[in-house]
């Protein structure tokens, strides 16, 4: 039997769902908030009999986070019921929706992912899969799909593979999952990827392969390794912490500055960092040090002082910071506010130097594959040259890890700008898929259904 | 404009919700539990802007008691939103349901009422209001529905009228609701009944009336009157209360014991018992008391104690039963277990003689209309002789108003058996549709979504 | 062994606690709300184990509703655990709270029973038993006391025994409540009153008295008659149910006028009504119909409605009313305001004339021994004469039971003006104790401690 | 005006309260669980009137978590109210408790700063602050406390120091607070660090200081710099970052073994062990990822699975300890039972040597002082040899920093055993108070009051 794992908590934060299926029946918990607040409670795990199950930790690119958008969402065909979860994005979800209500589809949730549901239940076929199958070749995007019928637990990855899935196995059950930490955690085995454009299908008697799509060459996103997965695991067998740790030493060869103090930015710029130092020989330092509790709130009486408070997530290391030239290193610069806030801490701590360093190229193109950016004139690489920037930031130096480096990090010795290795539009604005929404007009908001809190 | 209340809380205190149009789109709160457990919270008012609304109390007869099923149900249509809510129930909706999932369609709750939803979506009429209209020419069944559209209240009363559903009025806005208590509630006024067969629609221009069903007698269900609607109530320009009266004088005059005092079993049996008492000149006393709070629950450290303590919903006033011969009066007798525990009770007060009278004739039919009973294995009427009933009962002597002393009392010489004046199917048998689910076979149960309590 | 239940809800429904002991240790649970909304729940009867509790329901005369004012107040002495409840008013708790504070005592609590409990802590005696009585000595006013200690429950009655407390008894254990339909609704049996004055001390030997006080005549409330007991209850040997009934039979006797209907004012004017009706032979309606929930609240999206609709407990039952004489009986007058608007409700519903009668005399001064009483000021009769209260109320008619008519519904000829034979002052202003904290300033309001709702 | 921030997340997460006092009242709230989880809210703040206020993080080393006990606590004294929050702990607070008992005081809660509030109330003296000292003068132990009267803030250090306290300026405010970095996070200014047995006053006119112990040299908790203050605070004038790195320095020159990656024990063996890379020069790598979220919990169907899962708050990063010999750096060892997962995970991850290393001494006795040590049975070092502990946790080779080596990190050539600079019982068994409580027996407990959730 299986048991799949479809996303971590890194992956989504808003909110959390698990969907098994046992003693004849389905069941179902949804959560707005962490997995960790609501899945704790033994009560609720007990009312998740069976030995199949499906979750997913949410992370909203479409669709309010409310409860009735809580994944996995789940349906009663014809056929049997059939719960889905989902990871990534749909770009022809509203053109999709749009079409189905005007066919007498009732939408429940305004979520991308009960469009696959009603095309699933809207196909002719007699078979789940086959119905599954059929809804796969009207969607476009970025997706892995786990889904779970009464025997069956079924993963799909989009024809590109933008969005990881993998499968592993724990004491003769697998798993599917986004990431391999995943599977460390709860000590399971990684078998392999699953291939773009494959689906697998789990059943008491192993695992099926169909691959209904025409082969195309692999375009995963690299904005994974940048960025989106955990620092521990292996992605499309590359260690993420390894990479990260290239893309500094990569930055440190492009434009290392005279300075005294590498400092991270915690904690996604740490292995980045670590690469810095190693390759220039600076000392990494803990320069900044995360509030852990505090960041979340904290409690002034007055006004003003809330205001400062609440927002500051970090507190420079003064010892570290004074008198000193410091190079900071980030992952990624999306908006900079919080890089203003960081610079400015530095020089109220006294630094002499600020030199900002990030680990990736600038972002310019937003992303429509299920990866929260904003939209493109918040973007500050943008609408900034890299001057501007600087200027903005408030830094003495800015630089950013170039395209090239960036795919020498990875391990190839430039991007294959015919046949690139990778989704990476956010640095290029080369989208891989169609994106037929973007041409259509907004649609009307969904009613809400405010649930009881 | 138009304000629709559907239901009243003494018609259903399972669940309660408000759909209200307002600033152009749609707000709804439901919740598990009592209107006023919820709805006196300014905060969730203040969540339901616009000036038209429609309420629901559920008193379940098809489906869980969980928030999904919780009315109004709501859809957003190619037409448009649609809200819809529901008192009665269908004889058909499963076998409805079932074409419809066949056909693609998802169902997310377990209630009849979104089977009229999914009827009115794939309806191909392109004006809401004709699409509902072709949705109820495929129900079969009781039911006072009102939907809300963006700027239409509708409300529509089933072919035989057998729930009731009535127009008010309040400065200038109409209201539907099932009873004038309603009404009276509010300071509204009384304008009309719907009838039988009749839609309504009101927008800001008035109130517009369709009949897109063939002209048929009324029919209402005689039940509002035993048992269901309220004693301040006028129901088909009858006094609820004076009928309950009535009933206890023509059952007076049926089979009255020698007696020195007429105990009402509160609270439903006050009415027939005052007209018991006014009719045979033996005084009237309160000789049970309700407990108000404690018949809730109790507090008892021993098991033993606890179990006698929560069951018991009344006391007997002992200054009033001792050394007496008394005649308890109550509505109606459906599984007969509480008539058991009242009449022991009276005896262990040290009443002389029990006799025990109903206002109502045996019920010997389930209802599936919407009236809460159970099974007809259940009913102890359709099982039992009236002299196994009194012995079940324990009752010196035990007596039922005749269905024509119930006609009687409600203005008729007698039951008009080729044309019934009334749905009376619980004494009779008589049912006045279709029951079509009932031949079909039990339908595989929906998912449980469990959702946060 | 023992159980105490010390109060019952109607007579407080604000807070209710329960204090245990058993396994060594004593064990509480305390909540806001009504007993049947928290003590239902199986988890928290569970965490009570033990054979010997007390419990509580709160009405607050002293202190406010909030959670570390709600009874059983606990307190670990040198002496060992105790736990008390107080059903009543003390008329010295100010003052002597006062002196304890200024003698270095922390109160936790607004509530007059804290004081109790650290007169029992600061006593010198060893026993509990003697600090408890020390602690009686001190304190003046009204009061039922139940206590628990880990191997004794106590119970004492005030000098003039103006609260009730009785004894009962249930398979082998010994039961101290205020009231007897309490014992009725757990099964167990009435043993007898405990005297004025009165200390009972229960353990697994038995009942022990004591009578620490010098002897003296009894002196109930007679408000327990009027208002406060259950109509179910035998209080002081006397049917409540009884007592009320002759209350309205006197009072046709003193004023009855040419009318069609009795109308009683639900549910409090119920029995005096039935009296007024026999007496008189007018009939008996429910004219007045009480809206058992939508009275808690009711939903109407314009504000002007829902003014309306709030404050509406009642509903006129036109159809009794209209075009008729009616004679409404209430139990008592206090403020007037909901008189008023009953009144209204009548004239709306077409009464041609409105009576109004009161089954007890003027109430014209304020009570201090636990009857939740407004401020003199707010007495409707004791800043009106008749006429202007009838003006006020919109009545015909207006008139209250004489202090003599009120005496002998109980029993007596007339009032024994030099010994008075029942604590009557709020219509005589004859208090029967001192109140010393009324000559005292008004104290320093204690910190509230907003707990966790 | 003052403001009081009495302690830090960091140092406490089972509870936290505020107290504050405006509008000529005092107001508090208090609430199990973080300060994040409860005070982000609007509503909770907005209840909290005033300019002064004392805040508090519990972290229980006496009495149990439970809402009574949530600090600060309240009395209205005769002198008016005063809150009071204690960080640190006492030694004879269970033997002043018995004596307060004894003489009448009710205690309500468990928590050894009651007693600091019961021996203000019975202090004779007419001012608060006066008994205030007189209260310090009966109390042992370590103690930071902050106070809260209708007018002034208090702060107090214990006699030798043990536990920090410090001075900080905002606007015009001061503040009391535990660490630096609390000042950092509110842009407060530190101002400086109260001395031992010294007891500020801070009013509107200032801040005024009171000596009422005789003078002392100081000896602060070393444990504050090993493990319990935040990197970022400066501690006595010294970086707490800055001597943790020292500790990783000493320990590399006292046993460096040969490796290939040093890898610290996330996050408190971080610093430690970038102050050991440096010093030896063997590169620094996050070989332990640290699950942030899924630690808290995880989902798993199976129970074998979940026992794994819950435990398992790190994950090894395979990519940096594979085919490596490493040195573990963490920065103390209590139980050891983590240390023992760890080298287990380390190996399963492929380690070809684990080298374990810790920041300081062997802790051999329990802390009485507000540290939440074990029982000294339970401490490792305590009842193993060095080897023993060696094999204990599967590690190649163990070495611990030794005294000497951590009073040189301090900045002193070594430890003065005569007047030693810090308090470091844990390590030496040399405690600087008596400890009272410990010769007495166990004393009874309180009765529990489970609060509503």
């Amino acid at each position: 039997m299986a048991l799949g794992l479809h996303a971590l908590q890194h992956r989504g934060q808003e909110a959390a769902g698990i969907v098994s299926h046992g003693d004849n029946r389905f069941h179902a918990e949804r959560r707005l908030g962490l997995v960790g607040d609501h899945f704790s409670d033994a009560r609720v795990i007990a009312r998740l009999p069976g030995r199949q199950a499906i979750g997913h930790n949410r992370y909203s690119t479409t669709g309010e986070t409310i409860l009735r958008n809580v994944q996995p969402l789940f349906a009663e065909l014809d056929a049997g019921g059939l719960a889905v979860a989902h990871n990534g994005n749909l770009t022809n979800a509203l053109t999709l929706r749009k079409e189905l209500v005007r066919a007498g589809a009732i939408c429940q949730s305004t979520s991308d992912t009960e469009v696959i549901l009603h095309l699933v239940a809207q196909s002719r076929r007699p078979r789940i899969i086959d119905r599954f199958v059929n809804a796969l070749r009207e969607i476009e995007g970025a997706y892995a799909l786990v889904a779970l019928t009464e025997n069956k637990l079924i993963g799909a990855r989009d024809p590109l593979g933008i969005r990881p899935l993998i499968l592993g196995e724990l004491d003769g059950c697998y798993i599917l999952t986004s990431e391999t930490c995943a599977l460390d955690i709860i000590g399971a085995k990684y078998v392999r990827d699953i291939d773009n454009g494959e689906v697998v299908v789990i059943t008491e008697d192993g695992v099926q392969s169909l691959r209904p799509f025409p082969p195309q060459k692999m375009r995963p996103c690299i904005f994974e390794f940048v960025y989106f997965a955990r620092p521990d695991s292996i992605v499309q067998g590359k260690s993420v912490y390894e990479v990260r740790k290239l893309m500094g030493v990569e930055l440190a060869r492009e434009s290392l500055p005279e300075a005294d103090v590498i400092v991270p930015v915690p904690d996604s710029g740490v292995p980045a960092a670590i690469g810095f130092s190693q390759a220039s020989g600076i000392p990494f330092e803990l320069g900044i040090i995360r509030n852990h509790y505090v960041g979340r709130t904290f409690i002034q009486p007055t006004q003003g002082v809330r205001e400062l408070g609440v927002r500051m997530k970090h507190n420079a290391n003064r010892s570290q910071i004074e008198g000193k030239r410091i190079v900071l290193v980030d992952d990624s610069l999306v908006r900079g506010t919080t890089s203003v806030k960081i610079v400015k801490m530095m020089r109220d701590a006294g630094a002499k130097e600020v030199h900002f360093r990030l680990a990736c190229p600038p972002i310019t193109h937003s992303d429509y594959y299920g990866i929260d950016t904003p939209e493109r004139e918040k973007l500050l690489a943008a609408t900034h040259t890299l001057e501007q920037m600087r200027e903005f930031i408030g830094a003495d130096s800015l630089a950013f890890l170039s395209v090239d480096g960036l795919y020498r990090a990875m391990g190839f010795e430039e991007r294959d700008d015919l046949r690139p290795q990778f989704t990476d539009h956010c640095f290029t604005g080369d989208y891989p898929t169609l994106l037929t929404d973007l041409s259509g007009e907004t649609p009307r908001q969904l009613s809400l259904i405010a649930e009881a809190s």
